[in-house]
């Protein structure tokens, strides 16, 4: 089962009540739950060919673009303070009819919601403490990934996803540096593409990837990190078919080639 | 003179050539020139109609945001770290064709520019020392507000600025002492209003307003400010009326009383 | 009573059940009630200050343009043949939550709707007749008037309408007459303009203005007819105010000198 | 050669300097150039395979919309009257830099172009006249197909045309002869699609699908064509491609196959 909604993809049945306002009705199934982000699990995807229960908890869209941002930072110890400021096109939010997604709303403005509290926190929170499990680093290597500071906002837009992480380095690197680290962890990853220019949501419209730019800027002495998605493609159904992929022993890539549409 | 270009937006003659590649021709006429945001600088302004030569620099669109939203925090030196991330519709960029302002390129995405550079951030430095150094405190008093991290956005809309600000507080705060603050800070402001709810740039279309809304996240220990306006009109035009009626003794909101236009 | 909706807009009780699907439940109300399209409808409106009820139907969103538009042509008989087609944005269709007016439904789209059968219809048909009678020709001098080709299409915008006449005149007629005949017909109107390049919708936003632009296209044969208004102000809420200005004896522009909104 | 611009899309060279202002360099080509509507020209393209020199003159984006919903009328000799009133977003106009194209001006605006004299007009006209000859009628067998009335409007989107074709119909006509008219010239056509509901344009975006809707409007007598398409596939690219499939004998969907992308 590949659950595009949230009910697996926290580990801490904890973080149910908190931060969606229910139990968990069966903790027992979130241990096995695998967090559907191919790049930092794609092992266990592959392994639950052979589960008994196989479940995949696909991940939201601001937690996809914002956690493959950072995770490199985090693996590194580097992220001494962070804030994620996102935005979103309106897709994100469903297809359900609310006042507030109007069209006589939406166009022409911008708004902030969630405003300290969105719940997809909890998934950057996790991934980026498993990262730094991962890596060896103590649990607070990388003091400014928790309590996170994230803040979302509604774009009139109808598909994209823009995620705008400012991180205070926990010690001096250098451009090449962060080059280097960021060409090295998605050398190899076929929906990822490190860029050298900030990228625009338009650049991915349509398609499976995930774009980054990584920028010391030295005279304020902070890494912005901007990672761009289609929310409905790589951060919802996509990335759901690339885990479905990897569980069945398909091709990863397998219909999931489709080119960005521009303009 | 109300100039609604940068040549006299900045105190010291160092930040043209910084900032905007060349040295400035009249640096002695710099000192003499008013900051056009009369929120900050009303007695100057109404003391220019007695001035032999009386220039104002009138702000650009992301300060007159940005400044208003974070200056009651700087007034009380509770700026201890500090992201400005901004948003804005076209209209900011003027008239002037260019290929990425375009239709095709602007509409469905979302891109950051300026990135670690944006010619903005002199100004909402400049201003935010100011504040600090008007209110009695050191000049380290809020050393989140310079080298300032500050990363504009261009969305597809045309009118509308929307600034989130992230600060970490130099001290704890309290809901309850932020909300007397910025109360206190803008009782008597015709122009900007310290709204309970997240605002929309929608909410000011049109208007000379400008709303804040501040609120601390207690998860994280940080202070959100978000505060929008109508770039053209507070943020241009309407906010170089304001400083003319200043000027010339008439009534600061004469023609400015529009109402927002909504939807 | 200045009434919004449709409930007094029609002369005809068995307008009702057929466009509304309803039998008007106060026929006897239809006729003293006026049609409230002051460039048509003026000395009725200021004659209803005298009268015992004053019921107005304030006019549809679409019938303000097209019949603005086409009174002219109606008057002098000129209309052999006509389609109207129309489009708006969203937010003639109120702010009621609906599923095709959401966001992610109507940008990047268009679509007609209504087809064959919109309801402003009933009124274009009435008011064309109305000035066709008063110019003292037969009923059927326009014979392209009745029963009228009106078909509206959804465009991904807020505000605005833009009405397209394509006219087949009823006899030969020249540039040079057009223009004479529509200045003539809206000389002294405060609310219509008659442009020599055809508009948008964006000229007008904001303000209770209709523009209105005639062209002789001498190789199709046919008037287009080009006319735009704000739906919210000159085709709603401030027609209504031109209209109770009217009935009480006010200035016909008091309130309703906004200029419009660009960009 | 398939050329996407209209140097080889008109038969007769006196089109060239009436409608682009210019004499044709080598006319003796035009009569060789085969016009690039697969679905009108299906056996010519094939036969390009043998040719010696083989030119594809590919359609405008408004002409392939158009002359697709109106084909199968004017096969049957039934425009009696025309008027085609489209729409487009601003692709059509291709990614040159213009000020008319800037975001500021196409958003939240409509307007008309073009008035009386687009020159997509000669193309739509040179195949209504190929259909009724080839159907054997008399060349004014259709009268409405000359000289068209055909108006462009330019839409806030980036993507998409609708043509609304209103046809006065030559002769009593059911609307079940029409279904089975559209239905049998359509058959087989792995593009065109005959839909029981008024299309929107956002319903094709992406493909290279025309969707078309014919509604008898029996109160008006007036036959409703309305025709989708994305302009930049099935418009442009898309169907320069479907032509190369069949002049170089390949499947004619290849390449083809991609769904809309939908929201």
């Amino acid at each position: 089962m590949i659950d595009l909604g949230p009910d697996f993809r926290l580990r801490d049945p904890a973080d149910y009540p908190r931060w969606y306002g229910f139990d968990h009705p069966r903790p027992d199934l979130l241990a096995q739950a695998v967090y559907g982000l191919p790049e930092l699990h794609r092992a266990e995807l592959v392994a639950l060919a052979d589960a008994e229960v196989a479940i995949v908890g696909s991940p939201g869209c601001y937690p996809t673009a914002t956690i493959l941002g950072l995770a490199p930072l985090a693996g590194a110890g580097l992220i001494g303070d962070l804030v994620v400021d996102a935005k979103s096109g309106v897709s994100g939010a469903g297809r359900e009819t609310k006042p507030d997604m109007m069209f006589g709303e939406v166009n022409e403005s911008v708004k902030a919601y969630g405003v300290g509290g969105h719940r997809h926190t909890a998934e950057i929170e996790q991934e980026l403490a498993l990262v730094t499990a991962r890596a060896g680093l103590a649990a607070n290597a990388n003091p400014g990934t928790a309590p996170l500071d994230f803040l979302p906002h509604l774009i009139p837009m109808t598909r994209g996803i823009f995620s705008s992480s400012h991180v205070r380095p926990s010690r001096p690197i250098t451009q090449a540096a962060l080059d280097a680290l960021y060409a090295e962890a998605y050398a190899d990853e076929p929906f990822v593409t490190v860029v050298a220019a900030p990228p625009a949501t338009k650049h991915v419209t349509g398609s499976n990837e995930v774009r980054i730019h990584v920028r010391l800027d030295e005279r304020s002495g902070r890494i912005l990190v901007l990672s761009v998605e289609d929310n409905i493609v790589k951060g919802a159904a996509g990335q759901a078919i690339q885990a479905f992929n990897l569980v069945h022993g398909l091709p990863e890539t397998a219909g999931l080639e489709q080119l960005p549409l521009a303009p």
